[in-house]
């Protein structure tokens, strides 16, 4: 038996193999990227090649394969600025890798679990302070046209029992450790990490707009409870916003000056930036999420916390 | 000048030619279907063979194209029978037309107008009596996810600048005229077509099933509206739901009753049919269109009148 998980070697990836690691289980843990898994465990398998390359898909996912963890994708920043590599990673991509879990799932006793990310960036244009479940997506970006895309897809093929399909909106994950990404939010993890380790870093959004954020742990249990959850307890449309707590960029920057002090505070320098800006306030600032927290799915406490616990995973003295 | 219509050797497709053909003007009219369009004008030139095939696509669409009228789809009944023939036409083919589209854009003034067609069946799930603008599509079928796909990927090329998309979520059309088609909506033309004609017809849905109608040639009026919209009277999410007019099945056959008297009424049988009640059963019965008509789309006052409508074009003494 076998999980694939696509972006396996990157960060969110990274997080999620551990998670499994951790769980135990017999499962091989098969990591599909560009790159190899940085995991040395016996249990984790590096398949390193493109998504939406046949032979490629064959090499990671088969009959062994119970479940597939779709992390794998360009993010909004990079999208924006190529809208080709986009289609071809998140669209084409997904649909290599959902063709074959459905060639996979025809000869098992139930379809694959399909558990993709998605994300708040499929939201655009007006919308309301809490958006609930059946707000309408209108993107405004390309990242979030096409993960929109992807959602319609994995549903279909869920309806259809291709797939056994869950579609994780996540918030946006915050503090990333590492270095920025081409992702437009790549700053709601800079504006903490950067500072706190004496690096300057860049604001490039007014300091009342709402984020929706995640701390990673946190993500990642919200991730294998969609992989955990039995069918039965899905609605029939399967995607989800996932739980996350608003804060604002301004109460963002007071944590930073409350755990970092004010030289930490100062080392954040306000550089409007016209087109994060308009990506990044076009994403909603709340949701309603009783529902998922009824079922068991987690948000974070507070932003105070979510820094502790960078601060804990990446720059406590060992 | 030219301006292209696929599926144009439909019915829809004819009722576009023959709209463009009679409001003048000297572009030619591009026919692409996989048959030839039936108008024998000389400014009609039909172009036979797949959306897909680039081959038909560089001799359909080129430097003299200024609009496309996307009108060529795989409808509901038949997408639901065959998943992978619903994709390679609705969502490969119209790929492959905005790709063409794009192409020859960025060598024009202007991007190219891309009217295309969607359908209330991107609506599922539980829907309020009167879907608002705002309102998620949660498709039930596969017509509506791969119509669902369309329409984000029109948006985003138009957003990207590629092409300027219009999209029409056009009402069931009723009363078509000829034979029943694969649409899972072919009853709501058929229970008035066959009677009228001493045929019998089957009614598969319950009485109070609600439907969102507009006689052929309302949709036309609309969807050449939509054409000539300039760019500035478009939101920045292109895609609308065309106006229609809410009319429960029984209405209609009472409407059925009225016009062609009890003998025609008397040859509608009821034979439920879950598949069709569950596709159709998950549309909406209305929706909130006031910003539409301020625009100038339009609707049908009764649903007498278009039953009127079919009688007058297709069952009149020549």
């Amino acid at each position: 038996m076998s999980i694939v998980i696509t972006g396996g070697a990157g960060f969110l990836g990274g997080l999620v193999t551990e998670a499994l690691l951790e769980r135990g289980g017999e499962e091989e843990l098969v990591s599909l990227d560009l790159a190899p898994s940085a995991h040395t465990s016996p249990r984790v398998r590096s398949v390193v090649g493109d998504l939406a390359d046949q032979g490629v898909l064959e090499e990671a996912v088969g009959p062994e394969t119970t479940a597939i963890i779709h992390l794998a994708a360009v993010l909004s920043g990079g999208s924006e600025d190529d809208f080709d590599l986009s289609m071809h990673v998140n669209v084409d991509g997904t649909r290599a890798l959902l063709e074959r879990a459905r060639t996979v799932s025809a000869g098992a006793d139930a379809p694959l679990r399909f558990v993709a990310t998605s994300s708040l960036a499929v939201f655009g244009g007006e919308v309301p302070s809490v958006v609930p479940s059946s707000w309408a997506t209108q993107p405004d970006s390309t990242y979030g046209a096409l993960k929109a895309v992807v959602e319609l897809l994995v549903n279909e093929y869920s309806r259809k029992g291709f797939v056994d399909g869950r579609v994780c909106r996540l918030p946006t994950i915050s503090v990333r450790p590492g270095r920025p990404n081409s992702a437009a939010s790549s700053f709601a993890s800079g504006i903490i990490r950067e500072p706190l380790q004496g690096v300057e870093s860049v604001c490039p959004v007014p300091h009342d707009t709402l984020m929706w954020l995640s701390a990673p742990r946190t993500a990642v249990t919200n991730l294998l409870h969609a992989l955990d959850l039995p069918p039965e307890d899905l609605g029939s449309w399967r995607v989800m916003n996932i739980p996350g707590l608003t804060v604002s960029v301004g109460e963002m920057l007071e944590t930073l000056g409350r755990v970092g002090g004010d030289v930490a505070r100062s080392l954040v320098r306000d550089e409007p930036d016209a087109r994060i800006t308009a990506i990044v306030g076009s994403w909603p600032g709340a949701f309603e999420v009783d529902d998922l927290l009824e079922r068991g799915f987690v948000r974070d406490e507070s932003f105070a916390q979510m820094v502790q616990e960078y601060v804990e995973d990446h720059l406590a003295a060992p």
